[in-house]
């Protein structure tokens, strides 16, 4: 094993356009560029999980193009500089993105793969996961980290643990598709399941070998496009019309359902991916009504309320269970517990021609 | 009776600031200078009731100094030039104004007073009475026009009518004040109250005599005020420090309660006095979903909703019953049926500096 295994390389996605979080995250803005939990960014405080640099070497970011400025002067703002910005010219989800960073490296490079809009409030025991399951990762097993689930959640992939593999790790017996609530439950009861939360450890060739033989066009375009990118500085851009061919697919369906050395690593950690407002509610910090507001808020006889604004001053009397987000040019009102809504929201003011996407599919 | 008497001149008081609209209604755009029930706005739809030559002169229009661009500008797009815009240098409430506009005239001269932030449905009916009203008014009563009572409302003032004076005209036997709802629904189920709507028909000496009678400060300060006035066009500007000594109160207590000679003229005419967000919906034209909606609005699953917006975006999942009132720089939402809450949030406002109004007592 090479010098460079040993030290791992954090891969940060921020390829999402995020609508779930509209009308706060926007094409131009999305989740990963918005602090929502901390001070710090999504993004920040991703790249500040794997900034230590006995454990990590700098990070590769794999981004939308047009984000490029916005994530370096994130990323400087908390004194990280990436080994590269790879700027994906169109978004083919995670497989093809993550194809990109493993062509950038040492074949023998270990990456860290982490969407960069997820929090974790337990990096202790990110760490001790990531250490649990770096033996197996060098060994050439692809690991998916297990979050152990707080909820019946219909919204997550789940995953099935198999037989121990090492101490903290197992096979993955299977993947399984978001399940209705009932299964979701029984999932729960049964203790063998975790969610899938998009965060992998592997070597890089060990990734891209599982990728030639599971999607082999997805990997030829990947390295078609990376043998013809330019470089400036630390951004990389793959070429274009090589990548714009690869199919579009995520990890798990590419590559993880489909590989035979396929490990995860089951971990508590505070995760969340604040993929709506009401998740947003749920870790948020709380008053005494149960009302999480940020900005110019001023709530009166309220509880229960979700109510932020970046921009307008927001003045909510008697209400309760409201979520409500305001920016400078639209307001979002809808009832906590249907924030799953907001997708469908967005549909239609696209429909309506009310607002326009430039990635709606992200 | 001089000519001046036969035809009648409008005196359309503008001097509210109105904190029951806000966000909407701002000290520098108050509810009157709003289209809130019409393409017109509240002030336009005033003037354009009385602008008729073959019974009415050019009105008078008393109003806060600030004001005036907007004011002329919205008379002019409706075809209404001002005998006279009498330019408060401060608001001291109904009683002095009138007295400036009653001091601008001829002294025979029959005065309609009007609220400029009222809605009459029903004009034929408002120009009936007021054709009952006139003989009397002419011979020196202060008529009143009493509104025919819609619901058991705590929210105004009732005139208990007495003995007939002239068809459809009675005596005022007393006013009474804002009743609790018990009082007000056995005033409903006696049938001899009405609405105090705060207009008025009187000659203007009439009215003058009543002032220096009841309130002879006002009078006094009215007086001097005009007597060293200035004029500018149409213009007329009191002398501010005069008109600043004057007491601050209203027609009613400083003269319709104290007066001799008081008729009410009941009439039903579909009359509202907009006089909360409430009020709004209830006369508002309402979609299959009870829902009154107004500006840029995506409502998805909504019923029963008031939702306006003056600036940004509003996108409303799966609420019921609220009101939401957006403009570019504020937000409020509250569950309707509670709209007299807007003042007291505005207060709370006021206290913690979010914002600011320069005549918060209007």
């Amino acid at each position: 094993m090479s010098q460079s295994a040993l030290r791992i390389t954090p891969v940060i996605l921020s390829g999402g356009s995020g609508t779930r979080l509209w009308p706060l995250s926007r094409t131009g803005r999305p989740k990963q560029l918005l602090a929502l939990t901390h001070a710090e960014t999504m993004l920040q405080l991703t790249a500040r999980r794997s900034n230590d640099p006995q454990a990590f070497e700098a990070p590769i970011v794999v981004a939308n193009a047009a984000h490029a400025d916005q994530i370096e002067a994130q990323l400087a703002e908390v004194g990280v500089t990436p080994a590269a910005l790879v700027l994906e010219p169109v978004a083919r989800n995670t497989a093809p993105a993550i194809a990109l960073a493993a062509l950038a490296v040492a074949p023998d490079a270990l990456l860290l793969v982490m969407p960069s809009d997820h929090v974790i409030a337990d990096v202790d025991a990110f760490r001790a996961a990531i250490g649990a399951a770096t033996p197996l990762a060098a060994e050439g097993w692809l690991v998916t980290f297990g979050i152990a689930p707080q909820a019946p959640d219909t919204g997550y992939g789940y995953i099935r643990t198999g037989a121990p593999l090492a101490d903290g790790v197992q096979r993955v017996e299977r993947f399984v598709e978001k399940p209705d609530r009932a299964t979701a439950e029984a999932y729960l009861a049964e203790g063998c399941y975790a969610w899938n939360g998009g965060i992998f450890l592997f070597r890089a060739d060990a990734y891209l070998a599982a990728l030639e033989a599971h999607g082999p066009e997805i990997a030829a375009a990947s390295r078609a496009s990376i043998a013809a990118a330019h470089r400036e500085g630390t951004r990389l851009f793959p070429e274009a019309k090589a990548f714009a061919a690869s199919p579009s697919d995520s990890i798990d369906y590419a590559v993880m359902e489909k590989a035979s050395r396929v490990a995860v690593a089951p971990v508590d950690m505070g995760w969340s991916d604040v993929g709506s407002w009401d998740a947003l509610h749920d870790i948020a910090v709380k008053d005494a009504g149960n009302n999480a507001h940020h900005g110019e808020v001023v709530a009166i006889d309220t509880s229960g309320c979700l109510i932020r604004s970046q921009g307008p001053l927001v003045a909510a009397v008697g209400v309760k269970d409201l979520i409500v987000i305001a920016t400078g040019d639209a307001v979002l009102i809808m009832p906590r517990g249907s924030s799953q809504e907001v997708k469908r929201a967005v549909e239609e003011l696209k429909k309506s021609g009310h607002i326009t996407l430039d990635r709606p599919n992200d």
